[in-house]
C-alpha cells in the first residue's frame, strides 16, 4: 500500500457515488481516516453494516470537523445548506470539493460560505450505473474515466495538484476547465441525453394503442437501452436540471432543430439526407472506443442466450 | 440433433440477421440444405470463407429455386424487386417470410408478386446488435428475443405453424400481431429510439462550443449510450423510415409534445414535475428485466476496470 495522501477524508452522502469512494480510498489506502456522514438512518445503519467508513456521523458538521479533504456526494440541491453548517468547523488549509454534475451552481452555493483558507475546488467525476445507494458502490467506479476539477481563479494550485493526485490514486484521469465550460459539455455529454431517456420511456408508457407489457416484450429493439439511464435517481436529476438549466436550454433547442429537420425528411421521403446523417454517426462511436471510455463488445458486452428461469418465458 | 423442418431453406441476404440465421439453422439441424445468396461479391465471398452456407448463389431466383422456406434479409428497399425476380421460380407450398424491421410496406411491396399456392408470411425478429455484415452474426443472437409474425388473414394456419415452429427452435420467442400494429409498437420501441440516437450523435458533433474530441472523453456520462445503436447500419435504417412514415411521425409527435412539457418545467424550476416523470421510469425497466428482455446487471454488464492498454490514458 502506497502513502495516504491525507489524514482524515469526510464522504458526505453515501450513494452509488460516495459508497464507490470510501471503497477505492480503502482499497488505495488513500487515507489514515474515512469519515462519511447521511442524511438519512437508514443509509447510516447500511453504511455501517458494509463498513464503509471508520467513523460515521449524523451530523454533517461532526463529520466536517478535523477533515483535510472533504466531498459533498449528495444532491446538489443541497451543497448550499450543507456548506453553511460545516463552515464553522473547517480546518485552515481543507480542501472542500463535491462530485456534482453541474459546477457553475455549486461555486455559486457553496463559494460564499467558504471561510478565508479553505481550498474550495469543485468536481465531478463522469462515472456511474443506473444504480443508487450505499450498497450499489464498488472501487473501480472510477477506472479509467474522467474526473473534471474547475478550480476558480484563485484556486492554490497545489491544492489542486493534491486533489487531481487523490482522483488518479482513485482510478480517475483528470482534466481542468472552467465551471461554465463543463456546464456546457455536460449539457450535451449527459444532462440531455438523461433527459431524452427520460421522456422517451415516458411516452412509451403513456400510449393508448401500444401496452406496456407491448413496450417492455419488444424493448430489445433499441428502446431497452434508454431504460438505463432513466432508471437513475430522480433526486439528483431533478436538481441537474434546475440547476444547469441554461446550457441544457441551449442544447436541448439544438436537439430538437435537427430532430425537426430529420421529420422534415421522413415525411418527405428524402431517403439521401437520412443516409447521410445516418452514416456520419458511427465515427464517434469509434473513437469513443478507441479513447477507452466504451467497450467494443457488441451490444455493450450484454450477454446473449435465453433467460436462465425458463418461467420468463411465459412474460 | 432433432429432425429437420425444411428440406431447403434460402437465406437472401448475408448481414447480421441473415448470418445469425445460416449459424442457428446449421447447429440447430433446422434445414438438410441452406441456400443463401447476396448482392455483394464481397459478402459471397465472406459468406464462403466462414461456410456460412451449403450453396452460395450471386442470383436470388437460383438460390430461391426448390426452396421450402425462403426469408428475404436485405434491407427493406429491395424487397419488392426481389420477390419480382423470385416469384417466377417459387414452388407451390413454399413459406416466404423476411426479418424487416417494417411489416406494412412489406405486405405491400412483397404481397403482389407472390403466386397461388405459396405461403407469405411477414416476419421480423426484435433481435440485433450494432454490428453489420456477414461477419457480426452469431447463433444465439435470437434466443429468448421475440419474433413477431404478421400473417395476412387468408394465411395459412398450418404454415404459420411451422413457421413458429421454425423460429421457436432457432431460441425465439414468437408473437402473432397484424402488420398495422407491428409498424406502430415498433416505432416506439425501435424505430423512434434510433431516430433520437441518430440525432443526438449528430447534434453532439456539430457544436461550435463543445469539441468532438470532449464529446468522446466525457461520453460515460450517458451520451456513450445512444452511440451504440446510432452506429446501425444506415441503409437498413434509412429504409425502415421510409417504410413507417405514418407510425413513426405520429410517435415523435407525442415524444415532442412530452419532451416540450420537461423543458417547460425546466424553463421555469417546476422541479415537483421534474421528479415526478424521473420517478416513473424505474418500473418499466424492472418489467423489462422481469420479461427477460435485458439484464439486470449494472451498466449493461459493462465491463468497468482500467483499459488494458495504457496508451489509452493519453487520448
Amino acid at each position: 500500500m502506497r502513502k495516504p495522501i491525507f489524514d482524515r477524508v469526510t464522504i458526505i452522502g453515501l450513494g452509488l457515488i460516495g459508497s464507490s469512494l470510501c471503497h477505492v480510498i480503502r482499497q488505495e489506502g488513500l487515507a489514515k481516516t474515512i469519515a462519511g456522514s447521511a442524511k438519512s438512518e437508514a443509509t447510516l445503519k447500511t453504511a455501517e453494516r458494509l463498513n464503509l467508513c471508520d467513523a460515521l456521523y449524523a451530523d454533517p458538521a461532526e463529520a466536517a470537523a478535523d477533515a483535510d479533504l472533504i466531498i459533498l456526494c449528495s444532491p446538489i440541491g443541497t451543497y448550499g445548506p450543507l456548506a453553511e453548517k460545516i463552515a464553522p468547523v473547517l480546518k485552515p488549509g481543507v480542501i472542500v470539493s463535491d462530485v456534482g454534475s453541474v459546477k457553475g451552481a455549486v461555486v455559486r452555493d457553496i463559494g460564499p460560505h467558504m471561510p478565508e483558507g479553505v481550498h474550495f475546488i469543485p468536481g465531478h467525476p463522469v462515472a456511474g450505473t443506473e444504480h443508487s445507494g450505499p450498497e450499489s458502490g464498488f472501487a473501480e467506479l472510477f477506472d479509467g474515466r474522467w474526473t473534471i476539477l474547475t478550480p476558480l481563479p484563485d484556486s492554490d494550485p497545489q491544492a489542486v495538484e493534491k486533489l487531481k493526485a487523490f482522483w488518479e490514486r482513485c482510478g480517475s484521469l483528470v482534466e481542468i476547465m472552467t465551471p461554465e465550460h463543463h456546464d456546457l459539455v455536460l449539457a450535451i455529454t449527459s444532462h440531455v441525453p438523461h433527459l431524452i431517456a427520460y421522456n422517451i420511456v415516458g411516452t412509451a408508457s403513456d400510449l393508448e394503442t401500444v401496452t406496456e407489457k407491448e413496450v417492455m416484450k419488444f424493448s430489445a429493439g433499441g428502446f431497452r437501452d434508454f431504460t438505463r439511464i432513466a432508471a437513475s435517481d430522480p433526486t439528483m436529476w431533478r436538481d441537474v436540471f434546475l440547476n444547469n438549466k441554461e446550457a441544457v436550454l441551449e442544447m436541448l433547442g439544438r436537439f430538437t432543430e435537427d430532430l425537426t429537420e430529420l421529420q422534415r425528411a421522413i415525411r418527405w421521403g428524402h431517403g439521401d439526407k437520412l443516409f447521410d446523417k445516418f452514416s456520419q454517426t458511427r465515427a464517434i462511436r469509434r473513437g469513443i472506443i478507441e479513447a477507452g471510455q466504451e467497450t467494443a463488445d457488441p451490444d455493450f458486452g450484454r450477454k446473449h442466450g435465453k433467460p436462465k428461469d425458463s418461467s420468463k418465458k411465459s412474460a
